[in-house]
């Protein structure tokens, strides 16, 4: 069976788990730390990032969320996520980008930063400059979602693709830090609930981090 | 025919060029400041970010270098650049994803800060602990390059892929940017001068910046 090496709170493991799972791919959790990997981990993917999936079975080890969810796109035929025609697909494929890079960037990371590293390693206190922008940006990126579900139904056209779940993934690592404020996106706030409601997603709702808790409304699929 | 909106010292427009040209993609060049793009390139990507192509024709637009790339493999059959099976294509995606990520966050994007944005934009000089700093993390990615060469001939395996072009236009940005020592590193410097003989890379080799020339070796072949 597939091992998958991941960190909870890493929003590119989540991805690859929603992808997985969508798909119908069993594997088993290996979790890591970001600052604290095992040997194991570090002998499979020396840059130390999540995720890495291994196969010990066959000797396969993938890496790179992107690379391995296109990897499955290409060997598993069920629930397609980048769908669609060549221009279609691209759609998808920026978006995702989108948020693995810019929202990662521009929200997760730093809160990821402030409110989890510096907490749980730094023992520092959160720079609260740091995260009003953060969540500045954050509203910038719902607004962007509240037109592309206001237009589009999901967010890359009329079917649900890993675009979607690329979001979903950055903004519930944003959420469980509580940099998330819904004020204002209802359509975001809709298109959200359902993802939450997912049967893919219900396994990331549930997870709790040592000594850094989530908010109250975090894993509620009606909130 | 496709236009497309790039910026010279730009490593994904370099990217996105080299793997057009190799697949024999016909496209005009549309220049664009990363500090002061025009309103047409704006209305085409809001986010602002090079490279971006587009079609007037189809009315078609297409963001996001590796979104580009794809869509292109998967149209265009001539000289395949993400090739192989299933397990081969996520291992040029994953050295992609390691250039366009690690190497620009580490070696490239400083590089372009200290040398390139301080001279032109913001008249101030470079910070010479972060050019140190880029140059010492671009001897660890060129030592990997040694080692990956030496042991496979292309960077992800027996075959040119679009990982050695994504690995090249990074490099020839540091290169053009004086960051690149390639002492100690013979295995990796016998590879980017292949690289840069290829008839995809001339036209990236003559370019020059105002007020910003290259170093003398730049655009020679043979050094």
């Amino acid at each position: 069976m597939w091992q998958l090496y991941h960190f909870s709170l890493c929003p590119f493991s989540r991805k690859t788990r929603l992808a997985l799972s969508e798909k119908g791919v069993a594997y088993e959790l290996r979790r890591e730390y970001p600052w604290d990997g095992s040997e194991e981990f570090y002998s499979r993917n020396p840059a130390g990032r999540t995720p890495v999936l291994h196969d010990p079975a066959r000797d396969v080890t993938l890496i790179d969320s992107q690379a391995i969810c296109e990897f499955f796109e290409e060997t598993i035929d069920k629930t397609p996520l980048i769908l669609g025609n060549a221009a279609q697909r691209a759609e998808i494929r920026r978006l995702v980008a989108l948020f693995d890079q810019n929202f990662f960037a521009d929200v997760t990371h730093p809160l990821m930063h402030e409110k989890m590293k510096k907490r749980l390693i730094l023992r520092a206190a959160p720079d609260s400059g740091m995260l009003r922008n953060a969540m500045r940006l954050a509203h910038e990126h719902l607004e962007y979602i509240d037109w592309l579900v206001g237009n589009r139904r999901w967010l890359a056209g009329s079917q649900m693709s890993l675009a979607d779940f690329a979001a979903a993934a950055q903004i519930s690592v944003a959420d469980y830090l509580g940099g998330i404020d819904w004020g204002g996106h209802d359509e975001a706030h809709g298109w959200y609930r359902v993802m939450k409601s997912r049967p893919s997603f219900r396994p990331l709702l549930t997870e709790k981090m040592e000594g850094l808790p989530p908010p109250r409304h975090y894993g509620d699929v009606n909130s």
